[in-house]
C-alpha cells in the first residue's frame, strides 16, 4: 500500500466452509409437527482448527485490531504474542504473521484491520499441516457482523384477512404462499398458544395433521408483541390460544433473499402471464440461503432440484453466488462414501450443472476451485460402474429418475445419459485446464458409453430408448426420461429429435409425466425441436391446472386426475405434498430460453443468440438477464425489437419476406432463415420482418 | 428377553466418534502463557447426525424413556412419533424403532430404557445413507451421565510445603511433579489473582517466562473458596494477588485417570527401584483420555510418543480401553491427507502399535475394527513411495525420528525399516482376515523393500545401517536409529545383531541419543542381545542422572552435557521443555519385558513365556500383568520363583546346575538353558538353580 486510504478488511474463512456450516445450519431446521428432521444423507461440517497466514512488509509498526469466530492466538514469526485484548501493535519488517482460530461448533473465521494490513483474499489459511490455500470471504466488511451472523432480510407484512373465531381462535389468510417469522400482537394473559401453519386452509384448519405447527408459551407479563423465531412456509394460519392467554391481532416477518428479478416476461396471454408472474414467485421463496427443494417440506438441498434451480436462475435473477452456494453445499467434504444426497442420478446433474453455469456466467475461478472436487466425484462414479462400464443402483444408492411409478431395476438408460455427459462435461474442463491424459481418457469412457448406450437401449421400432435392461435382459417398455435427455444434452441427430418428438413426447401411450420437475425437461426437449406452440398450450394447462385450483405457488406433484383434497396428500399423510416446489418454477426457463430464446453463445455471454420465437403468442417482451447486461425484446407477428448490453450477439428468426433493420444488415441462411449481427453495443435494434412460424 | 428383569441400557453412539470427539476437546485444552494452542494437524468431529435403529419384537406394548446428546426425532415403521415428553409407548409386535440425533457442536448419543428394551451395542447405527454399523458404548449407564459429561478422577490434595511472602503472595511446593486444578481458600477481597505455574521452582518464580499461567478474578463478596476450571500440569504454583485481594491458603484437585498399578518391580539397586518408581508416576500422570506426550507442554496425543506408551502400559497398567481410545483418536477420520500428526514416522508406529496391541490383548474384535482403517492409512502411505517404493519426506511431511542433530534428506534407512515392517504387520492381519489376495501383495512388497533396505543402506565395514541416501547417493554417515529398530522388528540375523550392538550401539564415536524416547529403543535392543548388565548402568547413569537433577517424573529431552537452568529450556524458551513425558518411563518396559523377561508367546497372553535375568542385580521380584492374570516372579542368585494365573506359560533359563522345581519337570534346551512347562494354573513354581550370567 503506498497511498493512506485504510484498506477495509473482510471476514476470511477456508474456502468452502462457510457453505458447508451454512448447508449444516439450514438443513437442520426442517420440522415435522415440532420435532427436527434432519436429512438420512451426511451432513457435514466445517474444519474446526485453521491458520490464517499473512505474510507481511511494512515501513512502520501498525496497530490492527482482531475479531474471531472462535478462540484464537497470535504467533509472529513463530512466536507466540499476546493478543487478548484484540488489539495488537505488528512490528515494522517483513514478518510471518498467523492467526490460530478453533471454533468446535460453528464456522472459524477471522478478521484484521489495520491501516494497511487487513485480511482479504490474498491471505493463506491451512486447516492442518500447514497447507496454505486462498480462503474464502463474502461480504462480510464489519467485525461485529462475521459470517455466522448471517441472515436473509425481512419485513414485516399484513395478514390479507383474519377471521376470529367465537373460542378466541384467529385464521390469518395471508393471501398467497408466503415464507417467515409469526408474529402476535395484543397479546394478554398468560398460557400457551399453538400455531398450526398450512399452505392450504384444509391443511391450516387440521390441528391433528398439518405438517407444522408452532407452540408459544405466553409469560404472564410479557410484552404484548410476540415475534416467532423459527421461520416457516404457509400461506394460512390457524392461531390457537389456551384458555386464559388472548390474541388481538398477527402479522408476519417476511423473509427472503434479496434477489432482483432481472428476467421479465409479458405476452398476449394473461393465463401465460400468470404462470409466468407465479412461477417466479415460487422461485423466488425457494432461493434462499441455497436452492431449496420446497419451502414447508423438506427445506433441503437437492441436487436434481438444484439443477433445475440454476437454469430457472439464470432467466430470472442470475444470482451467481446462490448458485455456487448451493454447488459447494451439495459437493460437501471428502470422503465421498455415497452419491450426493445418496441419489445416482442426482451426483450426474452435479457435474453437468457445472458446465451450464460455466457457459451462462463465464466464471472460470469458481470452475477451477471446484474442478478437483467434480473430479472426485466422478472418480466416485467411475468406480461404481459395473463390468459393462454402465452405472445401476449399488446397495445404498436411491436410484430416483422422477416420483412416478417406473422400475429402478437394473441399468436404466436414463441414467447412462446422464453419466455419458457428465463424462463430457468432466473432459471439456480437463481440455480447458490442459490436463490431457485426463481429457482423453474421459473422452474415451464417454465415447465408449455412448455407444454402449444407444447399442443397448434405442430402440428403431419404438422410436426412442427403452427403460432398462436387468440381468442383461434389455426390457421393452419404454418411458420418456432417457429420450428427452439424449434430445436436451446433445445425443441426438436430426431424425433421431423428430422420432423422440413424435413417437415418444407426444404419444399419448407412453406414460404420462405427473411432477413439474420431469415436465421441465420434456417441454424443453420439445422446444429444442420448435414444439412452442404445443408447449404453450400444454403449459396453459398443466400449470393453468394447479391455477385454476387456486395455486399461488408452484407444486411438487400436479396430476390432474386426482381430485379435491386428495391433491393435498403425499407419503400417505394429508398434507405432506409441497406447494412451493421450486420445480414447479420451470415455464420461467421455457419462457426465456425458448420464446424470448435468449442463450450464451460464448462463456459467461461474451456472445449471446436471439431466436424468438411466438410459440402460438400474437405478441411477447421481456427482459433476460445475461451476466452483466439485461437484453430486451419485444416480438409480435410483423416486429421484433432487441435491446442490447455491453456484449455482441447474434439474432437469428424465420421470415417468409427479407427481414429489415435500419441499424444492421441481415446475412440470409437459407430456408428463410437470417441472421443479424448486433455488434453495436447498448444498441436498439428494431426489425420488420414477416413470422413465418405457422408455415412450418 | 424372557425374564422379567429390567434390562440396562448403555448409551451409544457411531463407533469411534467418542474417541474423535474426545480427542477434539482434549487437544484444544493446551495453553501458552494465556492463549489457546490447537494442533496445527487437523482435528476432526464426531458425525452430526445419526440414525439409531432397532428392530424389536414384543408381546406387550412397553414404555421407553428417551435421553439423547443432541436434538432428536423418532420413527416406527417410517412414521414420525410424537416424542417430546422423553416417554414413548412402543406397540407391541415387530417394529422397526428409529431415532435420529443431530448435534452440531458434541457427540450426538442415544440412551433408551424400557424394561426389555434398551439401547446397547446390539443396536445399529447410521451416519448417513442407512448404512448400518454396530454402535459405540462404553461405561455410561445412566440417562442422566452422558459420554459427554466424561471426566477423569479427582481427588483433593494439599501441597507439601506453602511460603507466604510479605507482597501478599504464595508459593505452593507440591512435592513432586502433578497435575489438576488449582484451589484457592480463604479469599479476602475483590481483584486479580494471577497463578504462574512451573514445573521446576524457577519456571514458577518467573511470571515473565513461565508456560503457562491463569488469571482468575475475584469479586466482591465472592466465595472464600475457589477451584479453577482448568488443568494444569506443576510442582510449584506462585499465586500472586493484586493489591485489594488475599489468598489464605491453596490446595489442589488432582486430576487422573483411575487405573491400577498392576505392574510393580523391586530389587536390590534403590537407585533402580526410585526410577522405576519415577518412571511409573510419569507414565501415570501422561496416562489420562489418551496418552499425551507430556502434560505441561504440548498436550496432545502423539502416535509416535503414544506407540512407547502402548509398550510401557502392557507392563505397568494394562489399561486396554486408554490404547484403543488412542489409536482410534490418532487414526481420526478419512479422507487421510497427512500422515498421522503429518509425521511420515508415526504414521508406521500407529500400524506396528496395533500388532503389539494385538500380541499383548488378543483383542481380535478391535483389531477387526481398526483393520479397514489400518489399510487406508498404508495405502496412503504406499502411494507416497518413491520409484524405488521407499518413503521419503513429501512437501508437508515432518520428518521427526528424534528431536537431534540428524539429517531428514532424502530416503532414510530408518523410515525404510518402519515402512517393511508396517507392510508385515498389515500382511499378517490380511492372512488373519482371509484377505489373501492383499495379504499376498503386502508380502511382496515387504519383500522387495526388505532387500532394497539392506542392499542400499546395511554397511558391512561400520556394522550397520548407514543412515541416508539423497539424490541416489548413499552417505556413509551413521547413525544408531535404523539399526537398532531392525534389530528390535526382527529384520537382523545374530551376526547382524551381535554388529549392531557391538559397533553401532555401544561405541561412542555413533551419534548419541539425548532423548529418553530413543533411548528406550536403543536400550530394548541391547537388552535383546542379553546386555541387561549393560543396560543396566545406563538407566542409572541416564534416568538417575535425572534424579540427581531433583526430577519426580521423567523429561522429554536429558542431556547431561547441559548444566543448569538450561536444562529447562527448549525451542528458544526458558522453561519449555516438558519435565514429565510419557517416553521418559521407558524404564518400566524395560524392567518388565527383559528383566523380569515376561512376554505373551500366544495373542492375548493364551500362553506366556518368562525369560529373566539379573542383568547386574542380585536380587528382584516383581509382578507383569499378562492380560487377565498377574504374573508374578522373584529371582536371585539361587532361586525363582513364579506365580501363575489362568493361563499357561514357559520358563526358559540358564543355569550352570540343572535346575530342579518340586512341581514339575525341567527340559534341557542345551548351552546350559533349560525350560520349565508352567501349565497347572494359579501355581507357585519354586526352582533352585544357579546364575550363570556372568558366565556368558
Amino acid at each position: 500500500m503506498t497511498n493512506n486510504e485504510r484498506k477495509q478488511a473482510t471476514w476470511i474463512w477456508y474456502p468452502g466452509d462457510f457453505e458447508v456450516w451454512l448447508h449444516r445450519e439450514v438443513c437442520l431446521r426442517r420440522e415435522e409437527r415440532g420435532n427436527v428432521y434432519p436429512p438420512f444423507y451426511r451432513l457435514d461440517s466445517p474444519y474446526v482448527s485453521l491458520k490464517f497466514q499473512h505474510i507481511y512488509t511494512i515501513a512502520e509498526a501498525e496497530e490492527v485490531t482482531i475479531a474471531a469466530q472462535g478462540r484464537y492466538n497470535v504467533m509472529i514469526d513463530g512466536r507466540m504474542v499476546p493478543s487478548d485484548t484484540g488489539k495488537l501493535l505488528l512490528p515494522e519488517g517483513t514478518h510471518t504473521f498467523i492467526v490460530s482460530v478453533v471454533n468446535e461448533s460453528g464456522l472459524p473465521a477471522l478478521f484484521v484491520q489495520g491501516s494497511t494490513i487487513a485480511t482479504d483474499r490474498s491471505w493463506n489459511v491451512a486447516s492442518g499441516n500447514w497447507s496454505w490455500v486462498k480462503p474464502g470471504s463474502w461480504k462480510f466488511h464489519s467485525a461485529e457482523e462475521g459470517p455466522s451472523l448471517y441472515r436473509l432480510s425481512t419485513m414485516r407484512e399484513e395478514a390479507a384477512e383474519i377471521t376470529q373465531k367465537n373460542d378466541g381462535s384467529l385464521l390469518a389468510d395471508f393471501g398467497k404462499e408466503t415464507f417467515g417469522y409469526m408474529q402476535l400482537h395484543g397479546l394478554e394473559g398468560e398460557g400457551q398458544v399453538t400455531l398450526y401453519y398450512g399452505e392450504s386452509l384444509e391443511e391450516a384448519l387440521s390441528e391433528s395433521h398439518c405438517e407444522t405447527f408452532d407452540r408459544i408459551a405466553i409469560a404472564a407479563g410479557a410484552s404484548p408483541d410476540y415475534t416467532h423465531d423459527k421461520s416457516k412456509a404457509f400461506r394460512y394460519v390457524n392461531i390457537v390460544p389456551e384458555q386464559g392467554v388472548a390474541v388481538g391481532g398477527v402479522s408476519m416477518l417476511y423473509e427472503y433473499l434479496p434477489v432482483e428479478y432481472r428476467g421479465r416476461f409479458r405476452c398476449s396471454n394473461e393465463r401465460i402471464n400468470r404462470i409466468y408472474e407465479v412461477a417466479a414467485y415460487t422461485m423466488h421463496l425457494t432461493t434462499r440461503e441455497f436452492f431449496l427443494d420446497g419451502i414447508k417440506r423438506d427445506r433441503w438441498v437437492w441436487s436434481g432440484d438444484a439443477y433445475q434451480s440454476y437454469l430457472i436462475n439464470y432467466y430470472l435473477f442470475f444470482d451467481e453466488d446462490v448458485n455456487r452456494r448451493t454447488m459447494i453445499a451439495l459437493r460437501g467434504k471428502d470422503p465421498i462414501d455415497t452419491h450426493l444426497n445418496t441419489i445416482l442420478d442426482y451426483s450426474f446433474y452435479w457435474i453437468i450443472g457445472l458446465y451450464d453455469h460455466y457457459e451462462y456466467t463465464g466464471d472460470l475461478e469458481f470452475i477451477r476451485f471446484i474442478y478437483p472436487k467434480m473430479l472426485g466425484l466422478l472418480d466416485f462414479c467411475r468406480a461404481r460402474a459395473n463390468g459393462n462400464g454402465m452405472v445401476e443402483g449399488k446397495p445404498g444408492d436411491w436410484v430416483f429418475v422422477d416420483w412416478a411409478d417406473i422400475s429402478k431395476e437394473g441399468e436404466l438408460s436414463f441414467q447412462q445419459v446422464l453419466f455419458c455427459r457428465s463424462l463430457i462435461v468432466a473432459a471439456g474442463f480437463a481440455r480447458m485446464f490442459e490436463d490431457a491424459e485426463r481429457a482423453e481418457q474421459l473422452e474415451r469412457e464417454a465415447a465408449a458409453l455412448r455407444g454402449l448406450m444407444f447399442d443397448t437401449f434405442w430402440d428403431d421400432e419404438q422410436g426412442g430408448f427403452v427403460h432398462n435392461r436387468v440381468n442383461g435382459q434389455v426390457q421393452l417398455h419404454m418411458t420418456k426420461y432417457a429420450s428427452m435427455f439424449a434430445l436436451l444434452l446433445g445425443f441426438l441427430d436430426d431424425a433421431q429429435r423428430q422420432s423422440v418428438a413424435r413417437k415418444v413426447l407426444m404419444n399419448d401411450r407412453v406414460q404420462k409425466i405427473t411432477t413439474p420437475y420431469m415436465r421441465f425437461y420434456e417441454l424443453a426437449a420439445l422446444c429444442e425441436i420448435g414444439e412452442q406452440a404445443h408447449v404453450l398450450s400444454e403449459m396453459e394447462s398443466y400449470w393453468g391446472g394447479m391455477l385454476d385450483l387456486g395455486a399461488t405457488s408452484f407444486w411438487e406433484v400436479y396430476d390432474p386426475e386426482v381430485k379435491g383434497n386428495a391433491q393435498y396428500a403425499m407419503s400417505g399423510r394429508p398434507f405432506a405434498k409441497s406447494l412451493c416446489h421450486a420445480w414447479g418454477a420451470g415455464p420461467v426457463f421455457l419462457l426465456g430460453k425458448y420464446y424470448m430464446g435468449i442463450k450464451p453463445l460464448e462463456a459467461g455471454y461474451a456472445r449471446f443468440v436471439i431466436e424468438p420465437k411466438l410459440g402460438g403468442l400474437t405478441w411477447f417482451e421481456g427482459t433476460v438477464p445475461a451476466n452483466k447486461d439485461d437484453i430486451h425484446v419485444y416480438m409480435d407477428e410483423r416486429k421484433i425489437t432487441v435491446r442490447t448490453g455491453a456484449s455482441p450477439g447474434l439474432l437469428r428468426l424465420t421470415s417468409s419476406t427479407e427481414p429489415s433493420c435500419p441499424s444492421a444488415a441481415f446475412r440470409e441462411l437459407g430456408q428463410n432463415r437470417y441472421e443479424l449481427p448486433l455488434d453495436t453495443p447498448n444498441s436498439e435494434y428494431v426489425i420488420a420482418y414477416v413470422n413465418a412460424e405457422n408455415e412450418r
